[in-house]
């Protein structure tokens, strides 16, 4: 432990390879989409740094291929549901933010959102279960002897597993809804005055109507919370053998890594046990292949905008595909979108349609001039490590919410993906790319992101391995968890003080009665007597 | 900016000194006692690493001495009271704490602290007028072009002077009361149910007694803080020309570095402009001198015991150092005690009395069983280092506090120097020497301080060079700043939503007797007719 004193992360990993000290087993939680994409940059460099890793895989996974090569293991489990039912439950959830959504009341969002989450906690369970009832591979996963348990809890049950094998658990994880996994299990203090729910769309800075919204949005959602969660509490109960709930096992975690920093959030409170590590897949950029090198150079000084909507997004319909090329064609830089299917009509000489793009490569490149990205957090992350401006067109999930922190910050304007037309989109790409405050404020974001005292892999890696040397990391978790929520908010300890003011004053109110009611008896008596005496 | 990219803090430090690139101009505040012996090692690491440093000191300082050889250089100025009027303040607050307290009432106390401090803060005033009415002095340090402040807020007014000056104010402190200006001022949440206000001398687990305590600790001292802080209100508005508050100009600092840690501190929440670096002055053990070394040495297995009560204690009373002298005698450790003055009658030759010992070259040799402390931060701090285990005897100011702080955490006993008998000191030694778990915990806190991915001087140091690169940290600060206290707990949202709720019951119960009004008088008025009718 002494050699780990006042030395970079950089120098323990060579001792960790080296002298194989310290090196531990990591067990990894199955996961999918983007949240897989972001935990594969952490688990390479646990491994260059000697760690073994194994990860669980589900046997309908949808973006995890337990087949492929990989310098990890996977550790495949059986569940009840097939990848068929996984995949048309992907695809309904997207095609109902992307088409749906614009159509439908408030109250029928909320309907349908309710459902579709309800949906997926019983996928989830499903999931769960085929593990845990896995006798085979339960004994297995005891027998490993893990030293720590690395989970993104988009799904749950990794609380379960790690108090099983009786192992530390750390998250990592962007967001929950309105803060919601954050706030109830993490104890988490979010003031909704100047700490917006995620995915609400409002910045920190709220006039009094936004305050009113986003309050009303952290106790809708906590209400609902409680209604999506019943099932899973009923499961953790009957897995745990005692009255139990989701929120509460969850909140045992030792580390909550989370996906952002300052360059991205806005500033709010947070806890000794949260660690703020957005950007950790970011990278240099390499230099790009030669074919694609000549087409960014032959932009000259106009440069290139380098366009993606991300990894779940395979093509467009033809109209939003002709309105976008239309606008790509009105600008004088070159273009590089990254799209699958038909190419648009209205393709312009300007424009190069690729089924994929070197994403990283190009936003570091000298020529890049605006990024146009759906708003996923891993996209935003490398425009803000490379300091490009962008344009956001999002769709579903926390893209509209991500836009707005970017928006909010200066680097970026927004589309709306349903009415924009082509004018909108030229006016947005000269906008970033014209105004100097778009680019000056990337770079100032890039500047936060990369003037921190460690980078955000290594402070990571940093925490996971310090769970592993230390067994968990249960002095930076705060006492409120053993806290009810009224005593957390001191409500006992306020009731308690009123009921004190309250019994003062009413034996104030008492004994000023009874001394008026003596003095005025006292004095009617008298006047009585006098009269008498009178009389 | 690049060449800080991953790369550890001491790999920066070599570039700064070389290339003279981002070296600064650091202007550091005025302090006094323990709050200048925490200043110093920031001051040489950042002299060390090619910064230039120059320390405001006032005429009457009592601690500081301007003619001293340094490495910074001092800056002067003339104040309106006497180092005699200084030194006889703080001898009145070491005897009040030290001799007085136990003789009075719970509110004499207060009555009695609450003009102590409201005199500190007189003498505060006119220590800040002696600068700020300067124009000699304050043209120098304008003209000096100084890139950040550095300041102790023990001594009000640096926050007024980085105002002037146009430059970034950095905080350095271990705590205030009840953390009055951590909450009241930099906004940082402190939960009554789980944060104990500092100086309470309560732990993070706290009985419903102790929360009411905590919370009527909370509430009292925000109370008298409004008190003392009109006079510093009333200056502040007229340097600045504008109604102004102490506490609002405070809350602009940049960052706030806390000497604090998890190893000394219970888990609390906190906000990104508060880093929290305790133990900046830690550091390895040198060998001891020849004379000393063969003395500890001479204990054999038994070990030795070091004592110290601290730089501002000199002596004690006859009495006080017999007890403790005859306690001493009765160990089987050889003692190493720095005591002033006469040497106490009952020394036993087990114990060694000196003016002064190489308090941290002595924590950290092999042979130390047990540290005997005053419980000031600094000697804590050293002790978690070196993982020793404590017996405290505190006296005044933090040091009660700091002591249920390592008592709660395992590794100490705690003694009360006004009551504590011979025999109380022996058993309280022998406690920490003999029962393991003591020094079992206080090695587990020494892990926890070293396992960190920084040390905390070189945190201290990225962040005071941080605001000097970046011109601030206001990306840090969270935007409750600019709420008032109701915004903040959202009290205007409450009284809406229940200036709501109140009017919809009232047009329900209106409206419901509307309907049962017009049901009975409809109903009535139709027997009327029918009964007219039937007539």
């Amino acid at each position: 432990m002494k050699l780990t004193r006042h030395i970079s992360v950089f120098v323990i990993a060579q001792l960790c390879i080296i002298g194989s000290v310290n090196c531990g087993n990591i067990l990894v939680w199955h996961t999918e989409g983007s949240h897989w994409i972001n935990l594969k940059p952490i688990l390479e460099t646990l491994i260059d740094r000697g760690h073994s890793v194994t990860v669980l895989v589900q046997s309908a996974s949808v973006y995890m291929d337990p087949t492929e090569k990989a310098r990890f293991s996977y550790e495949p489990f059986n569940v009840s549901i097939s990848m068929q039912q996984m995949n048309d439950f992907f695809e309904e959830f997207i095609h109902f933010h992307m088409y749906e959504i614009d159509h439908l009341s408030y109250l029928q969002i909320h309907w349908k959102g309710y459902h579709i989450v309800k949906r997926d906690l019983k996928f989830s369970i499903q999931i769960c279960d085929g593990l845990l009832r896995s006798e085979t591979v339960m004994r297995r996963l005891r027998e490993a002897k893990y030293d720590v348990l690395l989970s993104d809890p988009i799904y749950p049950c990794s609380d379960l597993v790690a108090e099983d094998l009786g192992i530390p658990l750390v998250y990592t994880l962007r967001f929950s809804v309105a803060h919601m996994w954050e706030r109830l299990c993490g104890q988490l203090p979010s003031p909704p005055s100047f700490v917006p729910g995620a995915m609400i769309k409002l910045t920190d800075e709220m006039s009094f109507t936004e305050r009113l919204l986003n309050f009303l949005f952290y106790a809708s959602q906590d209400m609902m919370a409680y209604g999506y969660w019943q099932d899973i509490d009923a499961y953790y109960s009957e897995i745990r053998g005692k009255p139990s709930t989701y929120c509460e096992v969850m909140g045992q975690a030792d580390l909550w890594l989370i996906r952002t920093y300052w360059d991205f959030d806005y500033p709010r409170p947070f806890l000794p046990n949260f660690k703020f590590v957005g950007g950790i897949h970011c990278k240099p950029a390499k230099p790009l292949p030669e074919d694609m090198e000549e087409f960014v150079q032959s932009s000259g000084d106009d440069g290139i905008v380098v366009f993606t909507l991300g990894s779940m997004i395979k093509n467009l319909t033809t109209e939003k595909g002709n309105i976008i090329a239309s606008a790509l064609g009105q600008i004088p830089q070159k273009v590089l979108w990254r799209l699958s299917g038909d190419k648009p009509e209205t393709l312009a000489p300007n424009t190069r349609v690729l089924d994929w793009i070197p994403q990283n490569d190009l936003l570091g490149h000298p020529k890049t001039r605006a990024f146009i990205t759906h708003g996923g957090t891993n996209g935003i992350y490398e425009a803000i490590y490379h300091g490009v401006p962008m344009v956001g067109i999002p769709m579903f999930a926390d893209q509209p919410d991500n836009m707005v922190h970017m928006k909010a910050k200066g680097a970026a304007v927004i589309m709306n993906f349903n009415t924009m037309k082509t004018q909108d989109l030229v006016d947005g790409l000269n906008t970033v790319i014209n105004e100097p405050s778009y680019k000056e404020n990337a770079l100032r974001l890039s500047r936060i992101h990369h003037d921190r005292p460690i980078s955000p892999k290594d402070e990571a890696v940093f925490w996971i391995e310090f769970t592993m040397r230390n067994k968990g990391a249960k002095h930076l978790r705060v006492q409120a968890h053993e806290l009810t929520w009224y005593q957390y908010h001191s409500l006992d300890v306020f009731a308690f003080l009123l009921a004190i003011v309250m019994l003062l004053t009413l034996l104030f109110i008492k004994t000023c009665l009874f001394c008026v009611r003596r003095c005025c008896y006292g004095a009617k008596s008298k006047r009585k007597t006098e009269h008498k005496r009178k009389q």
